[in-house]
């Protein structure tokens, strides 16, 4: 029951989004990946994230997802999502090209920011990409109730991504009762 | 193991119901659902709700549930619920006929606000039926302790009603160890 | 899958207990009951709760379980502990007796207390027992510590005492893509 | 399903690890252990921890984990952790030999202590061996994004060291209907 390479028979696919004016934001988990271990069961490879993922409108109740940016939290930014004071604001900056030849060409930077009523944020993705000459800016306010929601099933995921729901499907460990 | 159609044989009932003077007030989830996808898996058809079920009061300790008036909270009203203060209130509106020929024609309201003394909520429904000619309003108190109640169970099942509880039931996702 | 009865196989003993200089506290969750409906599928009979147990200090790092005395935290009275601020108390009375031919003839009280300096609670449980000629008391003291283990595992477990955990073990509602 | 020895093809390695200038810190749950019941089912035999690891920083992203200090986070001392507040230290205190001829020769100390400007925690291990006479001290600062993954996390996996998680695979109870 351990692990499965390429049968999507069991996944599933869902997200929460919010639709606004001039763009949607939508969310999903994306799991931990894991490796064997010589010994018997399996260890986290690398941890997963939560993929938020922008698209602008281009209608009445159309949103042009071929154009979307990405931005993938890592377990760690959820976290300091999930502290956010009513009043507060944070920003993560990414360069989805590190560690390649293309790496300082492309540069995302991602903003949570309160609104002066303190009633919800303002979530934008910033992409400057050097190599395409694009650049491009997408804002979505989030109400309370929505960021409530976010923190709410970011909060209950984030034991999936770091890989640590498995531990309650592992059977118990019996021991014998005057074994120490 | 990913989907049935139409065997009951699983199925759960389970509310969580507070009875008082004038009227009773019963709230349960109802699950998201799902639709199969090519590539093989699920995804997200529709997002369930908590279903919130007014009844009033006919007699000692008796409630009449084929009166009963049912308001549908959606996941981002759940939001809002979850995060209303001590001394807060929030209203919502729903047209049940919304999309149809009798658009317009009914109005439901369901209200949470804060009593005076900041020891607990108010909770009442209000449907006006311009068909039926029906207006009817079921009002029920709600304690700190029982809205507590309704803040940690909605909290659990939140991830349910989106889909969400659904992604620590996949395989774990395996990669070799010298893969990227 | 979906019950049995007298199987205890699969049963599981876990408690969170405080041992203390005069008394000890035992906690342990115990599930709903459910009953069959006949379309299929199961409902909840009764609700379960947490059941308190004090016993008292009787030698050093010795308890005198066969003495305990037992309360039934009822899932609207968590609710009550998990809200309960730091500088509050709350007191709960049940009639074990209640509905039946001894009823008002026994009167159990627990009561929480914050301490003065507002670093825990005291726990009491008294008993007034009109048909033994009982009276007793047992106190515990609890830590912010202890408590806030108390506050996150009653928390988590309150959908399995309302019988909501098992919303989830239900297969994914399937519809067809183009149904409504 | 109640139970293995020895069988590690279930198992799962995930940890929770930060990486700072002068030493990492790793956390990782360890469960409960269980002993069979006579009557049937398994009772928990001992309560789980939360293992914290420190290793120092010997190079460039090098951190030499042969040299690591390791410290068992009781359910309690998690209780602990979780209610710090912000401006809040906590100190545990362990004897690894206790109940041992080596009793006190061990002293081990794990501080949680806030920054002077509230925006996180420095978790500092000391550990003084009066027979190999090694004294070591290990420091990592640890922010509050980082420190909200740990309450997240730690909060989610209690019931798992505690062994109430397991309370949710027992199969529901059923009670005729005309039963009490």
């Amino acid at each position: 029951t351990v692990g499965q390479k390429g049968n999507n028979a069991d996944r599933i696919y869902a997200a929460y989004s919010v639709y606004k004016g001039k763009a949607a934001l939508s969310a999903h988990p994306v799991p931990a990946t894991f490796s064997k271990v010589d010994s018997g069961g399996v260890k986290v490879k690398r941890q997963g994230y939560i993929m938020l993922s922008f698209s602008p409108c281009v209608g009445e109740r159309k949103y042009d997802w071929q154009r979307k940016q990405v931005f993938a939290l890592s377990v760690t930014e959820v976290g300091s999502l999930l502290t956010l004071g009513p009043n507060s604001s944070v920003d993560f900056f990414h360069d989805p090209a590190i560690q390649t030849s293309n790496a300082g060409q492309v540069r995302k930077g991602l903003s949570i920011k309160a609104n002066s009523e303190g009633t919800g944020y303002f979530f934008s993705i910033n992409v400057a990409n050097n190599i395409t000459k694009v650049n491009e800016r997408f804002t979505v306010p989030v109400t309370s109730a929505e960021f409530a929601v976010m923190r709410t099933s970011f909060s209950s995921v984030l034991p999936h991504i770091m890989g640590w729901d498995r531990y309650s499907y592992q059977p118990p460990v019996l021991k014998e009762e005057n074994s120490v």
